[in-house]
């Protein structure tokens, strides 16, 4: 490698690569862009839900929530294009109400390209994203859980209004149809990773998905990357309601076989009385953080303060967060061999 | 005025204001922006069929349809995005059937905006367009028809079914409600310009409708601009059924006044056997130029050839038509005193 272009890197910083979905995986996002130009989001697509799941049904697409959630944060475009990128059509907006722009511009793109990977690269451009973000696969996935009483349901949302109205946790979750392809683009940028991040996320419904597309989990486990898993601050209802940390990694494990993850990191901050109370409230707590129960499962458990002290929910601070993810990954970086 | 500002002026192209609305207008600008920086396309807003008739109703907003075609005349943002103003989502789309993308971009930029001309400068902004395009009001207009038989009908789809419908021409047209305001910088462009064009396009729901918004027709005629009205190649059925070009004007002078164009500007060019025969199945013949009777109306007739010889349909070549404009415009401009 020639030192112009070892020096072209460094400058753009390590090669990370973040899997996920959802609030959490953006939220991991907006930290990281600010430390590195080298990231790459690798993003689950089984929703089924609000706008995403009107586009799935009505274009035969796959569901571009989660995809416009992760350009909403890499975004560097223009202010009126961001305004545009976060616009959502409100209440009597007839045919158009709750539906997010953003996710209008996907399914337009998706119109005009011949895969929904090229569309995803195509509003990348026109966002002018730090890094790049790929769906997982593009095949039309479902998701179907298992639940404790052996109940089955499929799709996100169905499952998500059944964990709800039942006093049920998920037991398992699968993809329909099994082994969908993963896209080669994620399965490279995993290999050539200096530093893959699960999570943050819901587990069975925005992390564990990704496992499951075929390839995913093999190339992760067979990566020289750093792997770490970062683990939620909160509970959730019927997801992972009473689960511990340990029991958040198991689950992981359960689902991608072992020796995927290195380190898992958890919240060691606390989190204000007044908040715990409101969680309390929907069947949400605190996750306890049983080290012995982590490292019996060859994970190295690294507590950080990183939840939000400004926030009105209990959720990650992005700044936090990303700094001390990437603390981590200097640490480490230099105590191993590349 | 400094030398460096004549000099700047003079390099952005004489100051053009094209007012109309549809296909017309936009082969007007399409053509126009490769001759002038300096180009204020004033847009009719009465549209009420199709995406923008279904926006108008769900949203409450004016119809963006005429403003959206002008944006994609001018625009000259990158390769997507100019691709994803023209998608229209195809058969099979659900509740976005037959909606256009550019209008909603244009929706959604009016649901973040104060008013609908902020959102028209805002859409502007985000296609780096040539010029400016400007509503001809921001009231909620509806155009009524009164035709020969006495049938008043109101709305532009339901104007354009009656016409094809019945054998019966439309003999006047209004808006309701009367004498809306017209926007402010709308009659400053014309009170500025060196050059004011009405048209081509339908004669009573895209060109008349803008001379009856309060204050416009009073803006041309008192404008020092060069005025010229480019009379369409063909009639239209119901809409201008058998009228001759003298007509036209008699119909636009009729709506606005006496003394509203020095000129106006006719097809000279013979329109192709083929396409003839076509027209006539819809009831459409080339327009009769009766040069007399335009004279007799105070108005100058000037026959150039405009009609493309290209096109599968009937219509203005865009290069040609802006020659002639412009052509016309420094041959005059010089016989004249600002």
């Amino acid at each position: 490698m020639s030192e112009c272009i070892f020096d072209y890197q460094r400058a753009q910083g390590p090669k990370v690569v973040a899997i996920g979905g959802g609030t959490g995986l953006s939220t991991m996002l907006r930290g990281l862009k600010s430390h590195t130009k080298n990231l790459t989001a690798v993003v689950t697509v089984a929703d089924d839900g609000g706008g995403s799941g009107m586009l799935r049904e009505d274009l035969g697409m796959p569901p571009p929530g989660d995809i416009r959630h992760c350009m909403e944060a890499l975004a560097n475009a223009e202010p009126v294009m961001q305004q545009l990128l976060t616009y959502r059509f409100p209440e009597g907006s007839g045919k158009l109400t709750g539906q997010s722009f953003g996710n209008l511009i996907l399914a337009a793109l998706n119109g005009i390209s011949g895969t929904f990977d090229e569309a995803v690269s195509k509003m990348s451009q026109v966002l002018a994203i730090t890094g790049r973000v790929l769906p997982v696969t593009c095949e039309n996935v479902v998701l179907e859980a298992t639940f404790e009483n052996g109940t089955k349901v499929q799709g996100e949302s169905k499952i998500c209004d059944f964990k709800k109205a039942q006093d049920c946790r998920i037991q398992s979750i699968c993809l329909l149809p099994e082994h969908p392809k993963a896209l080669p683009e994620a399965l490279r940028a995993i290999g050539e990773a200096d530093l893959i991040l699960l999570g943050p996320g819901s587990l069975y419904t925005s992390v564990i998905p990704n496992l499951l597309v075929d390839g995913i989990s093999d190339a992760v486990r067979a990566a020289k990357a750093i792997k770490i898993y970062i683990c939620n601050i909160m509970t959730q209802d019927g997801e992972t309601e009473g689960m511990t940390a340990s029991e958040h990694v198991k689950a992981l494990l359960d689902h991608s076989g072992p020796g995927l993850i290195d380190l898992c990191l958890c919240n060691s901050a606390p989190v204000r009385p007044g908040l715990v109370e409101r969680y309390r409230e929907e069947d949400a707590v605190p996750i306890v953080v049983d080290k012995e129960a982590i490292e019996a499962r060859g994970v190295e458990l690294v507590p950080r303060p990183l939840a939000s002290e400004t926030l009105t929910c209990a959720r990650h601070s992005f700044t936090r967060l990303s700094a001390a993810v990437m603390d981590l990954y200097r640490e480490r970086a230099n105590t191993r061999i590349f």
